[in-house]
């Protein structure tokens, strides 16, 4: 069947059929707006991300289904970054008129899949046809005591930085699927990342944070934005990157380059005060999460790298913007 | 300036410059996340539509200040349609490289005016590059005690049908978009729509209505939503139309067409008990809004309507349909 023959009221009834009921949803899909109950003595987190076909993905890179689990996850990951728990999504999508519904059929299992893994639930948004690429908006909400939700400005002069997993394995993987390797574990990072969700909350509930993000712009530029939130500066150590054996092997010339510089790793990057490192580790280890310290606050502003030799090290390249000229 | 000199985050800055603080955002824009404090009692109302150039705006028909209003509107019209009041949104939005700063200058202006004109403050969103033409998500969020928020199902057979201002004027002023117009009435309730908040508000408050619903998809369609919801038919009276004079002079051969099918007049369209007339017309005053009763829920399914002759009128298309053929 075609979206044509479906319209976009079928195609919202086929989406709302797959989707479970929750106590918090007073009203899901199908009115003017959701309604939904908050959680007394919580706060809501709310975040917003666009993925566009050409810019954010390449349909000849990846299944629809890996495609809709990627499109919640980099949502959820926001949400992890506060500390917070997700509960409801929004989701907006314009659809060449071409797409076939087996595409939007599997979109849509991919996401729902994700979302009931991190408990969250689809509560409404917008479809429509689009007369460029496939173009997808997701809006996540989350829920925590505002006293536990974790900010990018409280890293104070002495703090530790910590990052769970590895990095650069998304832009390693990026890099393959240029050179036409379409599977194995670099790849599987960047087509389809896992939200830190039970960590991020983990962290939270532990009291332990002084600052987080999420790493989607690569680690110096999202560390950048600690350091300038919280009016500091950094010490990095390279030697301490956490690296995979497949990155170590996959990532070119430069080890520490697309390290430090590429983004969509969807890894927690935190601080925390000097002392607190065996309790962050076992508190990880409890979600089978690694975690490393790569470096420390400094005061002042600025961030100073140091290589494995004990030299400065100056990056090719800092980070993503999307505005920028390459 | 252009963007790219600008950056992606030098952009959000400019932006969260003109964004003024409110109690309920505990943190606004710069992190991963907005935090959100919610008001003990209410629920939270959400919604998310995408406009897309080329689909749902003509950058020749509109400059930037405008698209910025109205790209909030649609989205508070929702809001508006539960009977709740808004209170924060999002922005995500995909510029083309090309796009001069003084557009996003011109956009953001008229967004911010009627956010502050309506008591939305900007929270979040995203910004990135767009490979094909601009592209806008926009997710806004109400409040309303849970008893008083207004769904698309509680119309009862007996009930009136009542609508605010009048319709066709968006599909109208389009049709003049098309020939070269680029003002007066028509022209200015296509790009430049009011949402009916104090309405929406002041209807739900009085607890009179049994349904609602914004018509932006045209008033059958709409109404058509509200019947389907709430498992009742409908008797429309054409000759109750409230049609503007300018829509009489520019709307064609068929007077009731483009009132009955074209979209985006976001007026508010809701049923009430026989009797209550007067009371939701003083009320719909006070806020400076006429209010017309138009027909009448029916038992059973189908809409039947009736031409000012007496006879059935069968309308030549229904309303819009984003993956329909035309």
């Amino acid at each position: 069947m075609k979206l044509a023959e479906l319209g976009e009221f079928g195609l919202i009834d086929r989406i709302k059929a797959n989707v479970a009921a929750s106590p918090s949803v007073l009203l899901g899909i199908g009115d003017d707006a959701a309604a939904l109950s908050p959680t007394p003595g919580q706060v809501t987190l709310i975040t917003s991300d666009m993925l566009l076909e050409g810019v954010h993905f390449d349909l000849s890179f990846c299944d629809p289904r890996t495609l809709g689990r990627k499109s919640l996850s980099v949502n959820l990951s926001d949400v992890a970054a506060m500390g917070a728990r997700p509960r409801h999504f929004l989701l907006g999508v314009a659809l060449p008129k071409e797409i076939p519904l087996e595409f939007m059929d599997g979109f849509m299992a991919g996401m729902l899949e994700q979302a009931q893994r991190y408990g969250a639930t689809l509560v409404g948004g917008d479809t429509c046809a689009s007369k460029g690429g496939l173009a997808i908006s997701v809006t996540a909400l989350g829920e925590q005591r505002p006293e536990l939700v974790l900010k990018r400005s409280g890293a104070k002069p002495g703090d530790l930085i910590c990052v769970t997993g590895t990095v650069g394995d998304a832009a390693a993987g990026l890099k393959q699927l240029f050179a036409g390797v379409r599977e194995g574990f670099l790849v599987s990072r960047q087509l389809d990342p896992t939200p830190r969700v039970e960590a991020g909350v983990a962290l939270a509930e532990a009291g332990v944070v002084t600052a987080m993000i999420d790493v989607s712009d690569g680690v110096l530029q999202d560390l950048g934005h600690i350091c300038e939130m919280s009016g500091v500066g950094a010490r990095l150590e390279l030697a301490r990157l956490p690296l995979s054996d497949a990155y170590r092997a996959g990532c070119g010339d430069d080890l520490f380059a697309l390290a430090l510089s590429g983004g969509e790793d969807y890894e927690l990057l935190f601080c925390i005060p000097a002392g607190k490192e065996a309790e962050v580790a076992a508190l990880c280890a409890k979600v089978d999460l690694p975690v490393s310290v790569i470096g420390e606050i400094t005061a002042g502003t600025g961030m100073k790298l140091t290589a494995p030799d004990g030299s400065s090290y100056t990056p090719p390249r800092r980070g993503f913007d999307h505005f920028g000229a390459d």
